[in-house]
């Protein structure tokens, strides 16, 4: 069985995704700037989890370019990654109609560890399927920032209830290290939380 | 006619089908748990869903993949069977919203019978136009999955009516037959039920 | 430039259009039949709209199938198709809540209408850029069915305000004609509406 | 990496948003024709959002047909660009209910506005990679309509507020500039605006 069904439904279901949230913004009544403001928070979420999504679409587009075959385990890893991501508009809508209120942050940070560890096991059943020495394998490697963001949400759920702007911090800061592909910026975004790890595998 | 655009329109579809359920998630206004509470029912028949779609989308992915050709009437087969699956988002709302009351669990059986119904057509009108020799018909063999579902969807409707906690278990133990690859699972659960017609076909 | 990116983006749109329509048929909150009644008018417009919109993609599948190049007059005669198209979720849903009243049931067929006549300016769009020897030229034809469903339409919207019930026939019967791929549908329905040029025609 | 899959899920985007606007198209209660009237506005900037997306859709398809390699930079330029094309659905329904005001029609210009940059940076994105002989480059040469229409818009934007009108003319014409592929329609409706510029390129 080859990947091109898989990216296909895999591409319609972000594409939709990634779009529906929008229907989240509801049009105000109002025509005035004061009709916009109640909307700031909402859209700052959607900017969030917009990339969010093309981060997965995007890590997805490259694991899927080196994977050859797939078979029914890495089908229904694929299904179970889509559906922690499909809850992404509805913890996106609720974090952003309440203003990032505690809970709705945490749960944010939920959904978002959830897919995380799916996109794992999604990566680890090709690499099953396909070998330690596949090209996939080896382009994965210790999967630094897979773990690092594992970690970090892990962290932010939690601290949610702290302050849920430190979770919010945490989440942008992610989001940002998968996005600009450039080591320093992990290093200097968590270095004091992960230096330990990093020393350890300085020789990567 | 090859296959291709036939597979893309419905992968479209079910993509979307898929993705719109989770608009039932309807954004709660309160941020404590509390207010997560009601869309508990409204999330297990989500979940149920998805995996009954994803079902769905993976059988037509291997059916379709020992398909070569496809004619007018198998076209109609397969919006016939995308119809049916449409109507899932809605009686999965209605059966969530209204926590499994009677009537609705039956309504959702019915839309999974005619579904599975659906589905039989169009693999016969795809075997009637590839031969009883090809791939599709010696894959498909005497389909004691597809069968054993429909008897269990005829059996789940009425039971909705003594306790709807029945036809939802019923539901739950067809999808992980589908789900779980393994013989030994369809023994356990419908033994019992079907146990004279597996001795029969012993010899498969 | 091919075809394939055209027939994607058109999939795309028509699976989306097939689909929302379903969101017309809200969750309703009771849980006995009573509470299903209501939804009668608007799933019976539902499964008209389906299946015109499933007879617009097959006809686009088929008509693109034997199309080799598009060129940008094709690429917009394509939009304009899908633009009327997309308005018909908003006239079924219309027709069917307001129990097929006279004027919702003659702006149905306003958009039947408009979507067929763009489609015939789709096909004569791709006919001018092959050429009248061409495989789609040849296929088309006279294209009896084409001009008949105008006719049809024609009259189906003055008729609903005599009884909307003789435009619903009609738009059924239209539907037949294209879903079933048999000529003497046509005959029986439509040869006293159309009789003298059916027999002028009798040499196709 | 090659375009394929780029297309695609820009493709399942751009199909979902020029979709869904038709949902701000709610369904009316009455069945005269009374009861379309306050749909009137709506449905206008309805119109005007659909050729503004299907044009994006059509110069988007020429871009990536000339494109042979995207990287994680085109791949992000990409994102950007639905990203804000996102926002369109959301700008029209505001638009529209509100009768074409004055802010409403100003923010439709901001989102008009930054789409076109976003492509600009896509465009230039592809190019850096590609080369200044590709044939991207030479196909996009001055990209005269591009610049055109960044300025435009930035007048559009402060004239909504001398009058909605002004904007919703100078959008109109911008759409009919792309649509009609004859750059007399550019001279008669933007030479007294920009007359020098053309002439200095009349070179071009």
């Amino acid at each position: 069985m080859d990947t091109g069904r898989l990216e296909a439904f895999s591409d319609g279901v972000l594409a939709i995704l990634i779009t529906i949230m929008v229907l989240e913004l509801k049009v105000p009544h109002g025509t005035d700037l004061a009709a916009l403001r109640p909307l700031l928070p909402v859209t700052i979420s959607y900017v969030l989890s917009f990339i969010y999504v093309g981060i997965y679409w995007s890590n997805h587009h490259h694991m899927l370019h080196v994977t050859e075959h797939v078979d029914g385990r890495v089908l229904w890893a694929n299904l179970h990654l889509l559906f922690w991501l499909s809850l992404v508009p509805f913890v996106t809508g609720w974090m952003g109609e309440n203003h990032f209120a505690a809970l709705p942050s945490a749960v944010y940070g939920v959904v978002l560890l959830a897919s995380a560890l799916a996109y794992t096991i999604l990566q680890q059943s090709i690499i099953a399927r396909q070998g330690p020495h596949s090209r996939l394998a080896r382009a994965v490697g210790h999967d630094r920032k897979g773990r690092l963001s594992l970690v970090v949400y892990l962290l932010a759920i939690p601290l949610a209830f702290v302050h849920p702007a430190i979770s919010g911090a945490l989440y942008v800061s992610i989001a940002l290290v998968w996005l600009v592909p450039d080591r320093r910026i992990e290093r200097i975004l968590f270095d004091p939380l992960l230096g330990e790890a990093h020393a350890r595998e300085a020789g990567d």
